[in-house]
């Protein structure tokens, strides 16, 4: 399906103020931005580079006063969310060693001290993908969803203390249980096609049976439609927007996902 | 400056046939793409990587018929080109590792049998910038500039015993020559803003002082006003397409760089 | 300097294990590595990878019952640590994308929490590595280096408020510290000749003037003789070991440090 | 199997020389170094960096006088060469990104004017394995291997015209036939146990039913004990030694391969 993704984020800027946003959608093997368009205003500069998970990372410094950027794209992705019941558990000797960062316990993935939960949680499920649905299942069944709850991340312990969180930090809490079972899993953040209410979405991806999967523990079924932006270990690496100076919130943010096929 | 670069390639396809295109400038310190679109007809997946050099890369499988793509970029880059008349030679010992690969004498650039001709070229200037421009001089005034006279890409060597060539063909006896005095050198493809006749277009880069810069032994003067798409060795790395099967020349290409401040 | 480090590390091993080892240095422009021998014991298959740090790590299953693994090299390293009062902070618009990474809060080193203490800490000192020597030597002051009293990796804000810590605990303050100030900082774990007591070791480094500078709060003194084994974010991203499977502490572990000129 | 290898290069220096050596072996998931060093007389400073191949190499400058590098390596590898008949062709679109640069015509491998014979050669096999072994065997029918008759790289044509050639020589010859069948190849410089007589040694590899494979067109049949040293499209990116400056030839070379289980 082909979708067309839009974010706008407005600031009110009092000093002169380094950013780095990602904001941009980039093409991979899944999903394919055929346009793509970032503009700032008042127009500053702006460079790009890839962080080391190959993230678009755009940096600029905001001048005082208003100043807004706006991202838009073009994006063929799968209508689809893939699924592959009883794919399996690969050992961690097995594992490509690319993926190993993906198993170490991150600032708010606290792998290390959740691995006697994470095992009575799934000691009923085939090893592999069903283990991983579970823990999506029971995040969903557990941890309410509660929509601009929170300002800040949120790690999975805390979360698993508040029995509530936003989309990011169910999805932390996915990827701690799964890492705690020797899962390669990360944060992913991008675009949801009719997500309710709309806005900037997280999620999370679990490597099983020799591949990435989508696990939404904020929707009730598996959902295609995804544009993910970035990925990570933890919304450490994966930030929309990260401001060196005083603190500013946006003053105001818009985000569309329309169908355009 | 702000540029919309437009490139259209047509073809004729016979059979299934595997493509990799590079047709998308990306940003980087140097140019900006605030805008971005690539399209293909009839519309076929599109996959995009990068390769070793950074540059972006589409792939694609084009079926039987008439089949076109479209890319178009709004860029912002230097207005002027950046000179630097007396900017040092790097000796070898302090050259950044990364840069070393530069140096190597490759398909289209034997550096290896140009050490006598490029050391007396450049025996009267300070070593250094001041040398390629030298080159980038002698190569103007020694080599005839003749659009549209080679089809696959020529060597150095042969673009001498020529004494003429299309731009990649006088680039590449710039890089060469450059190689030959251990001095780094880059091919670059990409647009040139106010090129005669408009066409794709490929310059060298030359790495002294701490930094790149480019030459154009087309033009008379240092030119702003380029958009580059991919840089490599040499013309081997950044075909603007390669197509896998039976050969197959575009039945039509056409190019546009327009100013849009 | 010519060093020639050892570690050994002994473990008891109940179940198959798989574990990832950093303990080979590797050479780059600040140490040389001239001979490596790591030899593991029973002999089991071992591979290597680079993480994305470039750090070397080991990879094999140690089988039930006894298992050791033992590191030597020989490698050739700065007898006097580098300093250089006055160099100056580098603004964030200005650093390299590549070490943007390293500002930004990690899970060991709270860094958005500690912005008020580290500006009021260097209020009085010139921005840059004036800045940095001054954290490292109120750490030095205030935090009592406490060899051997944690066994887990304690965070910034811990070790703050137990006013105690080892090696590595020191190094997370002052990493949290300097990030704290957008001072790219980041953890090295590897050898320090002459240290006492003898022990793998931690220490700092900061980001000033254009390079890196180790800093290392519990020595009186800048010293050099330092061997690098790997740098990271946080201890998150440098344990010396790593392990998947029931919890496992080694039975024993010998360090040392000679010198070899 | 266990192999300790050994490699040492005199030189006669003139002017001092600036030096890239490729003259030590990596680890990874084919080939683990447990024992590893390198050493230079008189000794110099040394420095090593990764090239973008992942090769090891190391950067010094040789003072004028004898210069001597000597690389030894105790090295763990397969006793028997991997060999798969039957394993399939995989078709470029299949092709993980990565390897697609391995299908490109290089200086000296010109598999852009072989695609005719390549598939008169292969006409009759199953396309993968078969069809590399068919242009390994017929490169050991057709062309004379004879040790220590050319120093610089010869390409695929000009040995194709010879009739004859080093290991590197007939290397070149077998890459170039695959990639003119969209088969990845790559050339290998390195060890060979048992060599006769023994040298440096170069054969090639190709990438067919989803890994890669090792061919040796000097050798009667497949055989194991091999120790890479580098990878690269062809010898341009794999000289065991690179020099800057006025041409120099060793003195003196010695290689030895010596069982050690």
């Amino acid at each position: 399906m082909w979708l067309t993704t839009h974010c706008r984020i407005d600031f009110q800027v009092g000093l002169p103020t380094p950013f780095i946003f990602m904001l941009r959608p980039g093409s991979d093997d899944r999903q394919w931005v055929a346009e793509d368009a970032l503009s700032v205003e008042p127009a500053v500069p702006v460079t790009e580079y890839r962080d080391t998970f190959g993230n678009r990372c755009q940096r600029l410094v905001a001048d005082p006063g208003p100043f807004s950027i706006d991202a838009r794209a073009r994006v063929r992705t799968a209508a689809s969310a893939a699924t592959a019941p009883g794919a399996p558990f690969v050992p961690v000797p097995d594992l490509p060693a690319s993926l190993l960062g993906y198993l170490i316990a991150s600032r708010y993935c606290e792998a290390d001290r959740l691995g006697d939960r994470a095992r009575h949680l799934v000691a009923n499920e085939w090893p592999g993908y069903d283990q991983v649905r579970r823990i999506n299942d029971w995040i969903r069944a557990e941890i309410a969803y509660r929509p601009g709850t929170s300002n800040v991340p949120v790690s999975a312990l805390e979360t698993l203390a508040r029995g509530q969180g936003v989309c990011r930090d169910l999805a932390h809490l996915g990827v701690a249980l799964c890492r705690a079972l020797t899962i390669p899993a990360r944060l992913v953040v991008g675009y949801l096609h009719g997500l309710e209410p709309m806005d900037m979405h997280a999620w999370f991806e679990a490597w099983v049976g020799g591949r990435w999967y989508a696990f939404d523990p904020t929707q009730a079924e598996p959902r295609g439609g995804r544009v993910a932006i970035a990925y990570g270990h933890d919304a450490g690496d994966v930030a929309l927007f990260t401001q060196f100076g005083p603190s500013l919130a946006p003053t105001a943010m818009t985000v569309s996902v329309e169908r355009c096929d």
